[in-house]
């Protein structure tokens, strides 16, 4: 099979590709109305005509199809301000009526979400079991019957316009196929169809990381920067690249498998089969590595490793002051690779990172170029443990700003 | 500062924005179908209308436009086929009259190029200095020599449309001043503003790895590939990388400095104040390193070093397996972090990689994620030693398919 894409081989590259037409351009302009208001909350008729560069009569007929559609609401503002003139109406989105479904699977909890439109949680499942994993059979009943509880819970005129689930495991590119989770133990797992069969309707499946990512640059740390990078520490390390505004994906949609960065070649063997990879050095298990401190990994176990650590105990400190060393040397080279303007630490790096910030820094100063690191800023998730929950909510709202009008119709 | 751009604080993201006005729409098109006769060569207007998705009388005063204004040619078919009815017109581009002047500096050659809208070469001037670097001041008299001696030989009434140069040197954003050129010892230098004068027209300046990537997925071995990575090897090690069908250029315009992606902590200090970077471990000063090999660097150096291992020369033999191993070791972490389809071999590399091949397979097979090697194809560069500078001609073709008549017109 020759691997390039089939568009590429009839040479519809980019920029060559001829313009949209008048129907596209109104399914455009509807989309990214709407999908304003859902990142930006209310806004005003005035706000959008000059943020969108459109006129007010555009706007006008936009927002009206978009009411009529039920997705949004117009309302007097709250605050009409000392202007002259009429106020402009706000635009709402009706997040109590359209709502998608988000599901997170971890390797120690899986949690389901009913996620309004505008981005509020606005119902949500979890079950915990500290030292998981789940097994797949198991995983697929818990999220259905969380999906039906979070359904029968919505009012009888709210829609469900999309589903998605967020999982630690590389997924194809297609969204379906879960390929390799070395962390709970799954491989080649149509865990996309097994789902969308068990929670009756279609789910999209992302990875972790990546939906991490896209959590925290639509609602997070990285909102308003074009060039992020996201680490996601669990079991394992993911991570998710935000590349000129956009996720980037690979070629088989399994990029940034950055736990999987070989840092030292004289390591530790990785579950992957390799040796030295960036998770061997910083992930639960490198913390959690020193004597006394065998057995269940989790959150609470990183939480006791800091705390040793700051309460002096000297192996706690030694280990963490290694786990720190690793993860500003991973830090830096990312930063090398990719020159983002913002790293954040997700999962439980959110615990590790601050308590390391010094030795990470130190490495980056002493590993990145300058260039690279002068107005880098390093932060911790703004959505914590939720980042890819929040994630796949946007992923799974995708279908609705690509074509508004027709995705409630029906 | 507050580093966010500021077209994000005004919310202006990715997918919010509105869709584009008619006249957009026809710059657009003109420029889409100018790129795609660039790219492609000299296409049908049947092809063009297929390709393009718009209708014939659209395609047939798009090409009107673009021949009044002295950019493409339309002439009958040389093989007019056996269908019926009258063949369709060839639409070609005036490589002789419409051109861009490309430069590349490199440690030990500078060269320029007159390169026709078409892409081909038309007329070239270089100088080699074997050991190198050349100074700033004699790169910017012999450039703007060789800039006059180009323009000078074109015909009459032939039309420079745009120059830009690449260099091997980390580039602010904005496209002028050269941040940080270790190989070559220049630091914070405003080589665009002082080439434009020296040249006499704007000059842009890029990235060498950069603008390699964009000339080997243009014209060489990474056509048709959305996901690919370009390594140039040199004195140092630069790269460029393809997302999603696009540069990555990084907040700064500086991503891709995968020489510095630190791969062995307790290695060599390298120019740029760190250890164990890629370049300390494959570039030509590592394969240079044994015994009676000090000295010239250089392509002659790299040759006679690989020569001398295929001859069974121990030493050299040994070199070159251990800087195999390194160059595996890196690829597979590009591999796992990017997700590329194609990684592509230039400049020296072009000489080490197939010399090395077994080494570096093996490498990647221990390393790569099993996901990520399964479709990986590895390639030489099509365009050899000339990637960038092919890579520096599209870029000073940018201007032009942005707008192709208000560019011509003036």
């Amino acid at each position: 099979m020759d691997a390039r894409d089939t568009a590429e081989r009839n040479g519809d590259r980019e920029g060559m590709r001829a313009a949209p037409t008048q129907e596209d351009i109104r399914r455009q302009n509807l989309g990214a109305l709407l999908r304003r208001v859902h990142i930006l909350g209310p806004v005003s008729r005035a706000q959008l005509t000059a943020g969108m560069g459109l006129n007010r009569s555009t706007i006008g007929a936009l927002t009206t199809d978009l009411t009529e559609a039920g997705l949004v609401l117009e309302e007097q503002p709250r605050d009409p301000g000392g202007g002259r003139g009429r106020p402009s109406l706000v635009v709402r989105a009706r997040s109590q009526r359209v709502y998608v479904l988000a599901f997170g699977v971890g390797v120690d909890r899986l949690v389901a979400a009913r996620v309004g439109l505008g981005g509020a949680i606005l119902d949500r499942r979890e079950i915990q079991r500290p030292g998981g994993p789940f097994g797949v059979d198991e995983t697929l009943e818990r999220l259905a019957e969380f999906a039906a509880a979070l359904s029968e819970a919505a009012a009888p005129e709210a829609r469900c316009v999309g589903a998605a689930a967020a999982v630690p495991a590389m997924v194809a590119r297609d969204g379906g196929e879960l390929r390799y989770g070395p962390n709970i133990g799954w491989r080649a797992e149509p865990f996309g169809a097994r789902l969308s069969a068990a929670a009756g309707r279609e789910v999209v499946i992302g990875n972790d990381g990546d939906l991490g990512a896209l959590g925290e640059h639509t609602r997070g740390a990285a909102v308003g920067y074009d060039d992020a990078v996201y680490i996601h520490g669990d079991v394992g390390i993911g991570g998710g690249i935000i590349a000129g505004g956009r996720p980037l994906t690979g070629a088989d949609g399994c990029a940034a498998e950055i736990g999987h960065m070989v840092v030292n070649p004289d390591g530790r063997p990785c579950p992957c089969g390799s040796y030295g990879c960036w998770e061997t050095e910083i992930g639960e298990a490198a913390l959690l590595r020193g004597p006394g401190r065998g057995g269940t990994l989790g959150r609470d176990a990183v939480h006791a490793a800091v705390d040793a650590a700051s309460r002096g105990d000297k192996d706690a400190e030694e280990t963490l002051r290694t786990v720190g060393d690793w993860l500003g040397i991973g830090v830096a080279n990312l930063v090398n690779l990719l020159n983002p303007r913002i790293v954040v630490f997700g999962g439980t790096l959110r615990i590790v990172y601050p308590a390391t910030a010094a030795q990470v820094r130190s490495r980056i100063n002493r590993t990145a170029l300058a260039t690279h690191r002068e107005h880098l800023r390093l932060r911790t998730a703004v959505l914590g443990d939720d980042a890819p929950l929040h994630g796949a909510a946007e992923l799974a709202f995708t279908g609705l700003f690509d074509n508004p009008l027709e995705f409630t119709s029906s």
